[in-house]
């Protein structure tokens, strides 16, 4: 394993708006050292970047400049390995894209695994990015020391990711963690961004909360999350209503989740939940004490620690499991 | 692991009303040959009966009738083990129950592992019954072959199990599957027999249905799904909108847990999904295809295959793999 693992990986977040890189690593050589990538997990931080996703350009344009990025990164660094989260349903076992939304038009079907490993000659481990989220806080960040982490995202969109003793729980399609897509009847009627209608997202991320207002709204329209906010901050009812409610309803989806998967811990990150403030939390918690058994009652809902390294880390966190199995398995 | 498991083991199924016993094993010397155990699993069943739980007497006594049970039988069949199956939480390393309902009295801190130890002087594995209904289908019922199983009975109550790879996924405390206590709008202000309100098993379960219609009926007043479905029967229709209308929230409900779990197959049981005919299995698939995303809108909802033996068969399954561990952990 440790001639596999002993140097530097480039870890890629490809996401709607920009690809974000670094290169990790557990040397002592440290060019840029972070708190945040957990000060007792001997990660460091060596060097950083990010670049536009340009997502209307297409998938096939996105993974040439990511090919061409990752190329660059690999060879001015010496990695030894490529870890990527990517947004939409990924195989971990080849790295191709299964699906994928309008987000990256013409992303699904790409197969970013063996265009990567082509691109740099190296090892290429990729999973879903809000996968890749939960596993980095689940390890490093909110949720470490906990066997069983329910780490949500509450962002533009609700997705989120179940981590066992360490290890994502895929599930039989990839596509476990989808706890945005949770029917909730404050949702009914609003389509989802998965072509289904009703679901939690479709009212509570960012994007839901801007549609579920003008949905209830006669006179103001607002474009996003931000925009309702500062309505809500200037004393707009319905704003305050849709924010107070929709994390009422987050916490009873939590609640009910947790009667469900019974976590140790349950880790809440995302924009919604970063920038609304400790009303938006409250909400939170009642929803979830008015669902939750009393076995679980008391499972901590605390805030993700990670922010954006989380994907990165995460994404890391896995090539070193997956070249550690690799090689214990090729010696075995 | 052959010494250990090589031999008859007495399975035991401790429920509200009744304790269900059956003698399994591998041998080739049978009894009572039951198509239903599996005919390619080789599980043979060589004896079997029940006995009242009387529940209202209490758990020490419930505990003392099991153990005088669970001796007399070993030593008459020279059952090199016990594997049991109880209604409550149960610890499933020590055999102690966690937590009961009121359906069990006094059943809540029983250290029932320690008691039929020391009764048979054999080694004990004690789950949950609903967990070893959920493994007993997945690993020699409907979910046979799959590697991920959502199990769910639709009964008096409303519980489950996911079973990956063969193994039952218990959470932190033992208490993942609680697929009832589920929140759904349906049973907004109704009590569930958890102390909140609001979930799927508070109208949808049998006593849940009869709550609701009750709840809801100005005249007739019926006091279980049987006399509900008598009702229904009948052409009642407050009644028959009582069954269209919860097998569609089970259906629902189960969309947005395929969402977050990510089954292959999803295997219903239970009185109410048994006794209802193709009405409520098509709302439950109206249901589930509103909620469930493309990814796994495919994913067959199927009938459980082992009726009242699953459980039985779950607590051997579970007994075997137990037995297993702890040998080769001996040996290595």
């Amino acid at each position: 394993m440790a001639s596999e693992i002993d140097g530097r990986v480039l870890a890629l977040d490809i996401g709607g708006t920009k690809v974000g890189w670094a290169v990790l690593g557990c040397e002592d050589r440290v060019l840029d050292p972070r708190e945040n990538t957990g000060a007792s997990s001997g990660i460091k931080m060596f060097a950083r970047g990010v670049m536009p996703t340009d997502a209307p350009k297409g998938g096939e344009d996105l993974a040439r400049r990511v090919a061409e990025l990752a190329a660059a990164q690999v060879e001015e660094h010496g990695c030894v390995g490529v870890a990527v989260a990517s947004a939409g349903v990924v195989d971990p076992e080849t790295g191709a894209i299964i699906s994928a939304t309008d987000t990256l038009p013409g992303w699904s079907g790409t197969p970013l695994g063996e265009i990567l490993r082509e691109a740099t000659g190296q090892p290429v481990w990729i999973i879903n990015d809000v996968h890749a989220h939960g596993l980095g806080e689940a390890r490093l960040g909110a949720g470490r020391g906990s066997d069983v982490v329910l780490s949500i995202a509450v962002g533009t969109g609700i997705g989120g990711a179940l981590i066992r003793s360490g290890e994502i729980d895929f599930g039989a399609h990839s596509l476990a963690g989808h706890f945005g897509h949770v029917h909730h009847h404050f949702g009914t009627g609003i389509p989802c961004s998965c072509g289904r209608a009703g679901h939690l997202e479709a009212f509570a991320s960012g994007s839901g909360l801007a549609t579920w207002y003008n949905h209830r709204s006669d006179e103001a329209h607002v474009a996003n999350g931000a925009e309702l906010r500062a309505l809500a901050d200037a004393g707009d009812h319905l704003a305050l209503a849709c924010f107070s409610e929709s994390a009422y309803a987050v916490g009873e989806v939590l609640g009910s989740l947790a009667n469900c998967v019974d976590p140790h811990v349950i880790v809440i990150s995302g924009s919604v939940a970063n920038k609304n403030g400790e009303d938006w939390w409250d909400n939170v918690r009642a929803g979830y004490a008015a669902s939750a058994m009393d076995g679980v009652a008391c499972v901590p809902l605390v805030g993700g620690e990670l922010g954006d390294d989380a994907p990165l880390l995460g994404a890391y966190q896995n090539f070193m499991a997956r070249t550690s199995v690799d090689t214990t398995e090729a010696l075995s």
